[in-house]
C-alpha cells in the first residue's frame, strides 16, 4: 500500500480509537462533567495521569480553581450519556441534574466518580503545561476505584463482562472484541 | 454496583484499552522501534502529540539525541510483530533487521514510518517534562501519513476495512467492533 502524506493537518486526530472518558471537576459547590478523548497515563511510580483540556471549556476553569479531577472509564452502555455530556457546556447547564448523571464524590477528591464507570482515577493536579490550543493537566492519581465484576482475577479488564467505549471522532464510537495474547517472543534466528 | 477503592496503585494502568502504537526513532544511522500505549493528542492548532517514555528505554536515548519520532497506528494483523517489538530492546539488537520490520523514512523526519501502519504521525520534539519515572515528550506533528483504504470519505477510521490493535496490559490485546453513533442531543426537558 502507498500512504498519502499530508502536511495540512486540520483533521489529523481521527486516525485511531481512544477511550471516551468522562472527566469530572468540582469547585465552589459546582460539579461538571466533560467527555475527553485526549488522555493517557504518564508515569507508574509516582502514578500520574494526563488530560488535555481547552481553555475554552468550563472544565478548564473548575480544574484551575480546584486542582482536582477524576477520569471515568465508561462502557458502551453509557454511550448515549457520553454523547449528551459531549453536547453541552457546564457554563450553560448543570449537567449532573439535567442529564441525570448518577455519581458519588471521590474518596480523596471532591470531584465525582460516576456510577456507570467500570473504573475511575481520582487525581490531584501536579503540573499544567500549555501546548498549542490546549492545556495539558498532569494529575497524581491518589485513588483508583473499580468495579470488581469488570476485571479478571489478574486485574486485567474482562472484556466478556464490560464493553469499553472508544471515540472515533465526530459523534462516532466503537467498542472492543475479545482478548487475544501476543507473546513477547522473538522469532527463531536464521543464523 | 459498589466500587472497590484502592490507594495502593501498583496495577493502576490496566483499567482501559489504549492504542498499541509503535514509536520509531532514528539517530546516528540507527533506527529503533518501541511499543507504546501511553500516548495522546494534546493540541489541534498547533498539532501536538505526546508519548511517555521511560529513561530506561533505548528509544529515550535516541529521542533525546535526534529530537524526532513517529507514532505508528497499527492493526490486529500486526499483533505478533507488536508483541515482538515489545519483547526486546534496541540496545541489544537491531529490531528492524531481526524482526523484519518493513518501513520507509518519514517525509519530514528521519524516523521510520512502518508499512503496516494504517496511519502515522511524524513529530519533532517541542517539549520534554519529567513526571515520576517517565519523560513526557511533546512532538509537533509535521506530517501525517495514512492509508486511504483504511479511512472513510469523511476521514474517519473505516472499521470494516481495518481492525486497530488496542493494548490491555501484560501480553493482552483487543480490537474494535463496528461504528455506532451517539448524537450530542440533550434529553427532552421535563420542566
Amino acid at each position: 500500500m502507498t500512504k498519502i502524506v499530508q502536511t495540512e493537518l486540520e483533521s489529523y486526530y481521527y486516525h485511531y480509537p481512544a477511550g471516551a472518558t468522562i472527566v469530572t471537576t468540582h469547585s465552589n459547590g459546582r460539579d461538571n462533567a466533560m467527555a475527553v478523548a485526549w488522555h493517557t497515563a504518564i508515569s507508574r511510580d509516582t502514578p500520574i495521569y494526563l488530560v488535555s483540556i481547552s481553555p475554552k471549556r468550563f472544565t478548564h476553569k473548575l480544574l484551575v480553581e480546584s486542582g482536582e479531577f477524576t477520569v471515568n472509564f465508561m462502557s458502551m452502555d453509557s454511550g448515549p450519556l457520553v454523547g449528551q455530556i459531549a453536547g453541552c457546556s457546564g457554563a450553560d447547564i448543570d449537567k449532573f441534574a439535567e442529564l441525570g448523571i448518577k455519581s458519588q464524590p471521590g474518596s480523596q477528591v471532591k470531584a465525582a466518580v460516576l456510577d456507570g464507570a467500570q473504573a475511575a482515577y481520582e487525581c490531584k493536579v501536579v503540573g499544567q503545561h500549555t501546548y498549542g490550543d490546549h492545556d495539558a493537566f498532569l494529575g497524581e492519581i491518589v485513588a483508583v476505584q473499580w468495579e470488581p465484576s469488570a476485571f479478571s482475577s489478574d486485574a486485567s479488564l474482562d472484556l466478556d463482562a464490560v464493553k469499553p467505549i472508544l471515540y472515533l471522532g465526530e459523534d462516532y464510537y466503537t467498542s472492543t472484541t475479545g482478548t487475544v495474547e501476543h507473546k513477547r517472543d522473538l522469532p527463531a534466528r536464521t543464523v
